[in-house]
C-alpha cells in the first residue's frame, strides 16, 4: 500500500505523476529528450539501458514497464531478457555491450564508472554524447525506483497491464497525453 | 579529468549543465521547483536533504555545494555539519530528523524506506506532501551525484569555490541566470 494517497487505479510511477503534477512536467520532458529525443542511439537501445538499471535497483515495476517498451520497439522480447541476465552473452553490439556495462555500474554508485570502462566503450566507436547519455539515462532511473519504490506504489501483476503501458511508451513517449485521448485513459496507462 | 570534454573552468554539475543544455532545462526546473518552489520544509531543511543524500553517495562535489548552500540558508555552520555526522543527534526537529533518516535510506535504495520510518515521520507531524517531496528530493540527489561523479567531473579543493556557490544559490536559486549577469560568470559559479 502506498505511503501517501495515490489515486488508486493508478499504479507505480503513474499515480506519482498524477499526485504531484509541478514536478511531473520537468521530469517527462528530461525522459522524453533522453529516451526519444535525437539520438545515435535507437529508442531500444535507450529502452534496454532503463530496463538494465531499473533491475539493477530490484525496482519491479520499472523494470517491467522498460522491458515492455524494449520488448514493442526492438520487435522481440529475447534481447531485454538476456541483457537482464548477462551483458556480456547478450545479442547486442559490442558498443551497446560496454555502455550497458556503464550503465550497471552507475547504478551501484557515480564512482564505480572507471577510465577502464570508458575507454571501452570509446575502442567500440561510442561517442561521448552516447557516454554522456547512457550515464544521465542511468542515473535517471536510479531517481525513477527510489521514487517509485521508496513511497511504496502498487506493482500490478498482470503482465496485460505492461504490455499496454509498453505499447503506450512507444506510440506517444513519455509527454502527458493530451486532452482527446480518452480512450487510452484507462488501466493507469496514460499517466506514465 | 572528465571522462568527456567539459569546459574546464566549470567543475562538477557546472559543466555538464553547459555540456547538455536540452537535459539541464528539465534538471534545473524540477531542482527549482523542490528546493525552492513553495513547501512547509524551509529552503535550509530541503538543502539539508540534499547535503545528507549527496554524503551519503559519497558525492564530494554535491556535499560540499550543498552543504554550503545550507550554511547560508540556515546562518551557521553547525547543522549541515553535525547532520552530516549523526542525525539522530543533529540540532534540528524531531519531524526533520525523521524525514532525514527517510532521506538517507532512499539513498540506499527505495525498498529501504520502511513503513515504520513513514510512520515515525506522520507522528512527528510530517505532511503527506512533505515525506513526498523528501523522497523525490533524496532520489533527485542519486540522479546528480551519479551524474557528477559517473562522468569523472572536477571536484575543486579551493573553499571559497563552494562558499561562492552556495551564495548564488541561495540568492538566484537553480534556474540559470538570465543575461546580463555577467559579474557572476565566473569560477564556473554561474552554472549551477
Amino acid at each position: 500500500m502506498p505511503y501517501i494517497p495515490l489515486v488508486e487505479h493508478l499504479p507505480g510511477i503513474t499515480g506519482l505523476l498524477e499526485y504531484s503534477k509541478d514536478t511531473a512536467a520537468p521530469i517527462r520532458e528530461l525522459t522524453q529528450i533522453l529516451l526519444r529525443g535525437p539520438s545515435t542511439l535507437t529508442e531500444g537501445e535507450r529502452e534496454l539501458i532503463a530496463t538494465v538499471v531499473s533491475k539493477g535497483n530490484e525496482c519491479k515495476f520499472c523494470t517491467a514497464a522498460h522491458t515492455a517498451a524494449a520488448d514493442v520497439l526492438l520487435g522481440e522480447h529475447e534481447t531485454s531478457e538476456k541483457v537482464k541476465q548477462d551483458i556480456s552473452t547478450a545479442p547486442v553490439s559490442e558498443k551497446m555491450k560496454a555502455l550497458l556495462l556503464i550503465a550497471s555500474q552507475v547504478q551501484k554508485g557515480g564512482k564505480n564508472v572507471t577510465a577502464a570502462l570508458i575507454d571501452a566503450a570509446k575502442k567500440e566507436g561510442a561517442t561521448d554524447i552516447e557516454i554522456h547519455d547512457t550515464v544521465l539515462i542511468a542515473a535517471l532511473f536510479c531517481l525513477y525506483n527510489r521514487y517509485v519504490d521508496g513511497l511504496s506504489t502498487i506493482t500490478p501483476s498482470d503482465p496485460d497491464f505492461y504490455q499496454s503501458l509498453g505499447e503506450r511508451l512507444f506510440k506517444y513517449g513519455y509527454n502527458r497525453l493530451p486532452q482527446g485521448y480518452d480512450h487510452l485513459k484507462k488501466n493507469g496507462v496514460e499517466q506514465h
